[in-house]
């Protein structure tokens, strides 16, 4: 089985190429994967599959959320390759904005795609992915809204901030202190009944000419090294602090992760975030690896 | 560059084969490579280098250790093959009782070496690796000798304990509650005057007949799924608790660790150490991220 991992701003993937669609990918076998220590390690797993094979019978992806996305249907826009996307414990996600730049760097690199725009399908719908300066990569995150005001307790302490969605649910904070001063060894708390399943959590601060620093807890994952979404509802906290949220597309906004430097234009229809997307390593997994897994008594990380 | 991946019992390494000697590999590079999200992410490197070609100009060997250690005398026993052995933040180490065993498994898997008995030059001097039952493997880890008693504080209680010297210092404390219920988010305190150089922490707790389960905190790494010298300092303390240690080589213990279960046979001149060796992966780093690596402004881990 091929692979080549990389990763976009920190966030890190093992990716999967399998044109035709033929891989069994259990959730098991990508959490052993995805395994820290007695895996090859990674944040999530991108297969990469084209769109035309996505959701055959052997694919796993019939069930998986494909039908209905309006990807399968007579009008939907053209993409050839499909992101089939998994976190590092097996479960399905939609998109991740850091995994579809390094899976549109894989494409480039192996001539699977020309650029400089890409159309990639992912569960929440066709993204394009377009070549920016310096080897960077643009991809259209989707619409961003202000939901209202809300706030949250970190290691407890009260942060005000907005409750914003991405498509996911947020809860941005500008903070006046420096961001990696915030303890956020355990989840910031929020409000059951305004995040009834829970929000990410990111400490936001401005820190020169739009210009911010930010640190994310993500619902589900804890603190990552960057996180697309949250650098998002970042910009949109930052551009409302400063009057310049009216709807339209906003002036974009440097945002400073721990993992590099995100630039995040917010808009309510169709967010641009620019980031790194690097590949580090290919090759394959081990036959006798693959043989021995079922037999694991159990997954370590 | 070529790299395989692997693990013993939770404890990973990449290792980089370079039979003639021909790679540098500095610090910076050790530390880029094994940076979790940003590399392939490790524990450790194992450089694969043939003896003859250890310590050469352009190897970065001839000055780090293994002039002096006995290695390259006329009387040397014979060993083929050298473990460069790296820690993860690129600093240099004499010996790793996990990875030798995958450092032999890669060996054996790519006909290097032909067994049951394969020595090793490490910078500690050459070591025995035996194939053992099951596709594990069984290697020297030198004597264990006990110093004397000792105590830790583990989070605010008291552990008395052992402390053993591997080669490494150790401090091994035989507790009665589950090891999985004590706190080791920071690093236990011992006494500096008996350890002026700090020690690795061991909790022991014994489970049945010569069985034991282990938690280590490792000087320097903190807590890790695995320590080969700290296993061999566990089943000398729980030998020494049960009467049987005397100075030539126990009974064999069973150690289970977070990442999986060895075997140990303590003995003051040659403790035997038994494990599990996995290759996961193979494959080559990416030439665009290796020529990119000079240039990167900060690691992230």
């Amino acid at each position: 089985m091929r692979f080549a991992k990389g990763h976009g701003t920190g966030n890190d993937f093992v990716i999967l190429p399998d044109p035709d669609g033929l891989l069994e990918l259990s959730p098991q076998l990508v959490a052993q994967i995805c395994a820290r220590r007695t895996g090859l390690g990674a944040d999530g797993v991108l297969r990469l599959v084209r769109l035309a094979a996505a959701g055959l019978p052997g694919t796993g992806l019939a069930g998986a959320g494909l039908a209905g996305s309006g990807l399968t249907g007579s009008g939907a826009p053209s993409a050839e390759w499909f992101m089939d996307y998994r976190n590092g414990d097996g479960s399905i996600a939609e998109m991740c904005g850091n995994g579809i730049r390094v899976f549109a760097r894989y494409l480039l690199d192996h001539g699977l795609a020309a650029g400089p725009v890409i159309p990639i399908a992912t569960r929440a719908g066709i993204r394009q992915v377009r070549l920016a300066a310096a080897g960077e990569l643009t991809v259209d995150m989707g619409g961003a809204r202000v939901l209202g005001a809300g706030s949250a307790i970190v290691a407890g302490r009260s942060c005000p901030g907005l409750a914003i969605t991405v498509g996911n649910p947020h809860l941005a904070c500008l903070v006046e202190d420096p961001v990696a001063g915030f303890d956020l060894s355990s989840a910031p708390l929020v409000d059951g009944r305004q995040f009834p399943g829970g929000a990410n959590v990111e400490l936001v601060r401005v820190t020169g000419d739009h210009r911010a620093e930010m640190r994310v807890y993500e619902r589900g994952a804890g603190v990552t090294l960057s996180c697309g979404t949250g650098a998002v509802a970042a910009a949109v906290a930052a551009a409302a602090a400063a009057g310049e949220w009216r709807g339209g597309p906003a002036t974009s906004w440097t945002v400073e992760v721990p993992g590099g430097i995100l630039a995040v234009t917010p808009d309510v229809t169709a967010s641009l975030l620019t980031g790194s997307a690097v590949i580090v390593a290919a090759g394959d997994l081990d036959e006798t690896w693959l043989a021995g897994l079922g037999a694991a008594a159990r997954s370590v990380v």
